[in-house]
C-alpha cells in the first residue's frame, strides 16, 4: 500500500523533441534508443533490430553492435574499469539494471554535462547549418504572412508555418508559437482557434532544424495599425533587445548581458512583465548552453551560438517579444536572424 | 580520468515525442516539467513560472503549486509517508536530489508500470477520441494520393501528409514512415529524397493525435503496376493481417495472437522477414501495452486498444505492411482503420 504517488516529468525540462541530443551530437544517429561508449581504442554503438540499418548509413567510426530491445545487458558486456555516465538522463531503472549486470566490476561514475560542454563551442559546420536553418526559419516566415495575419486562428497560422518549413525541405525545431492579443501575454501559449483580430499584437515564435541543428527566432508583428500601449511596449522591447546583442561578446557573463535589457525594461516599470532570461544557447536542442539569465554564471566564449530574446509581457492586454540567434565571437556577435525589426504592420 | 564514457538513450525507448505520458494521462497537462502527487485527499500539482498558466487552464481538481524551474524541492516538501516512484521515467539525478531534500524522512517505492496499468483500458471518452483520430488520418492519407505517388519523393508525401493533418486541425502522433521500393524493407526508414519508381510499393505508416490520443495505421499502396514478387508479397501479408484480427478477442494472449499471423507468414518461407510484434497498444501514446508478441504475456481485455501489424520486409527489394488500430471487445475486435485493404494501385 502507497500513501501518496509521485508522476513526474523531471528528467527532460528542455523542450527538444529529439531522442537524446548527447547521443545525436557524439554520433550523429537520429533513432531513439541506443547507447554510444567511447573512450581511447573504444567506439561502439549498440542498438536494436530496429535501427540496425539506419545505424549502418548514419555512423562513420563506430564499431556497430545488435543487441536485444532491451539494450542494458549488451551495454554492461562492453564496460571495463571506472564509466562515466549521464546521472540526469539514466533512469534508476536503467542504472540498477546496469549495477546488477556489472556486479561491481565497473565503476561508475557521475560524469552529466560532460557532453553538454562539449556540445558548447560550436565549429564552422555546425555554425553554417545553424545559419542555414535561421535563413530558412525567416523564409518560413516570410511565406506565413502572404495572406496577412488578421481573421486567420493562431492555430492557422502556426500550421501553415509548419507546412512552409516543410516545403523548404526542413522540419520546425518546435511547435510554433502563435499568440495574438492577450494570448501573447502567455510567453509559452499554445496556438489556439481564437481568430486574430485587427490591430493586435502576435507574438510569432519559430525555429528549423536543418541537418541536425536548430534555429530559434521570434517576431511580433501587427495585424494592423496597432493602439499607443502597444506601440510603447514594442519600442521598448526592442531597444532592450538592441541593448542586449550589443552586450555580447566571449568573456561576457550570462547574468550581466541579462541585466544590460533587464534594467532598461525595469526602468520603464515593467520588469515585473519579463519573467524569463534573457536568453539561451542553441544548437542541437533548441534549449542549451550557456544561459543569459539573472543567475547564469556562464561565461560566454567564441562559438556559443545563443539567442536573444526580451519580452514584456502585460497580462490580459498585450505581450512583444523580439529574439534572434547567432553566434559569439571574440569582438560581439554575428546575428544569423536578418529580418528586420522595426514594427511591422502585415496587411 | 576516465576509462570510457557511456552516452545513452535507455530511458524512452519509445517513439513518443509526448512530455511523460503518464503525467499527461492523469493530468491533462501538455507542458514538459510538472509533478503530480496524488492520494488519498491530495492532489497537488506543481511546475514552474512558464506553464502556471497552462496549468490553470488545463487541469481540473489539482491544487496547483508553483516552484522554481528546478522542482525538486518544491515536490521533497509535499511528500509524506510511503511514496510511490516511477523509477524507469525518473533520473538517477533527480532520484538523487530528492533523497537529498527528503533527509530519510519519506519511504521512497519503486512502482514503475503501475500508472501504464490504469492506461491499459481505455474508458468511451478515450474509444471516441482514438476513432477520430484514426478517421481524420485516413482522411489526410487520402489528400496525399490525391496527385498519385510516382515521381514524387518520400519526403515530400510524408511532408504532404503533415500539411493534410493540420489543416484537418490535428497533429501527426509520430512522423510519418513513407518507404518505397527496396526502401520500403527498412522498418524504421526515414522518408528520404529518393523519387518513388513507376510500380514501387509504397509503405505509409501514418497517426493522428486528437484531443492527446494516437491513432497509429499503415497501408502499403502500390505507385502504378507491381510486379509478380509485390504482389505475392502484398497477399501474404494481407491474408496474415486478416488471420491476426480474427485472433483478437478479450482472454487472448499477446504472443498467441501473434503466433497466429506469424505461423501463417513462416509457413510460406518469409519467417526471418517478419523482424517486430504483432502489434501494440495504443493511447496517449502510439507505442504502450498490452504487446502482441513473439515474448508477450499480456492478457488482453475488452477496452485495450491495440494494432494488428504484420510485415514483410524482402531486403534490398521490397516491403509490404499493413496496419490497422482498433478495440479489443468481449466477443473480438471493433476496428477503427475503415479504409480497404485490397492492393491498391494508385495512379
Amino acid at each position: 500500500g502507497l500513501d501518496m504517488l509521485l508522476v513526474a516529468d523531471l528528467v527532460h525540462p528542455g523542450d527538444s523533441v529529439l531522442p537524446d541530443p548527447n547521443l545525436r551530437w557524439l554520433t550523429g544517429f537520429s533513432g531513439s534508443s541506443g547507447a554510444a561508449i567511447v573512450g581511447p581504442g573504444v567506439a561502439t554503438f549498440v542498438t536494436d533490430f530496429r535501427y540496425i540499418e539506419r545505424v549502418r548509413e548514419e555512423l562513420g567510426g563506430f564499431e556497430i553492435s545488435q543487441a536485444e530491445r532491451q539494450l542494458v545487458p549488451a551495454v554492461a558486456k562492453l564496460l571495463r574499469g571506472r564509466v562515466g555516465f549521464d546521472e540526469a538522463h539514466t533512469s534508476v531503472k536503467v542504472f540498477e539494471g546496469l549495477q546488477e549486470e556489472l556486479d561491481g566490476s565497473v565503476d561508475l561514475v557521475r560524469s552529466a554535462g560532460l557532453v553538454e560542454r562539449l556540445r558548447r563551442v560550436k565549429d564552422e559546420v555546425e555554425l553554417e547549418r545553424m545559419r542555414e536553418a535561421a535563413r530558412l526559419a525567416d523564409q518560413a516566415v516570410e511565406r506565413v504572412l502572404e495572406p496577412g495575419l488578421a481573421g486567420r486562428t493562431e492555430r492557422e497560422v502556426a500550421g501553415a508555418y509548419a507546412a512552409a518549413i516543410r516545403e523548404l525541405g526542413c522540419e520546425p525545431s518546435f511547435a510554433a508559437i502563435v499568440a495574438a492579443g492577450p494570448n501573447g501575454a502567455l510567453p509559452h501559449a499554445t496556438p489556439s482557434d481564437r481568430v486574430i483580430g485587427e490591430g493586435e499584437l502576435v507574438v510569432f515564435d519559430h525555429g528549423a532544424i536543418y541537418e541536425g541543428y536548430c534555429s530559434d527566432g521570434t517576431r511580433t508583428f501587427a495585424a494592423g495599425e496597432p493602439d499607443e500601449e502597444s506601440r510603447e511596449v514594442y519600442d521598448l522591447v526592442k531597444r532592450a533587445q538592441q541593448a542586449g546583442l550589443e552586450a555580447v561578446r566571449a568573456g561576457a557573463i550570462g547574468r550581466a548581458v541579462d541585466a544590460v535589457a533587464r534594467d532598461l525594461i525595469s526602468a520603464e516599470g515593467h520588469g515585473e512583465d519579463f519573467g524569463h532570461g534573457l536568453g539561451h544557447g542553441v544548437g542541437v536542442e533548441v534549449h542549451e548552453a550557456p544561459r543569459l539569465g539573472q543567475r547564469s554564471d556562464d561565461v560566454l566564449e567564441a562559438g556559443n551560438v545563443v539567442t536573444v530574446e526580451p519580452g514584456v509581457y502585460v497580462a490580459g492586454r498585450v505581450g512583444v517579444r523580439i529574439e534572434d540567434v547567432g553566434v559569439v565571437t571574440e569582438g560581439g556577435y554575428e546575428n544569423f536572424s536578418l529580418t528586420a525589426k522595426g514594427l511591422r504592420v502585415v496587411g
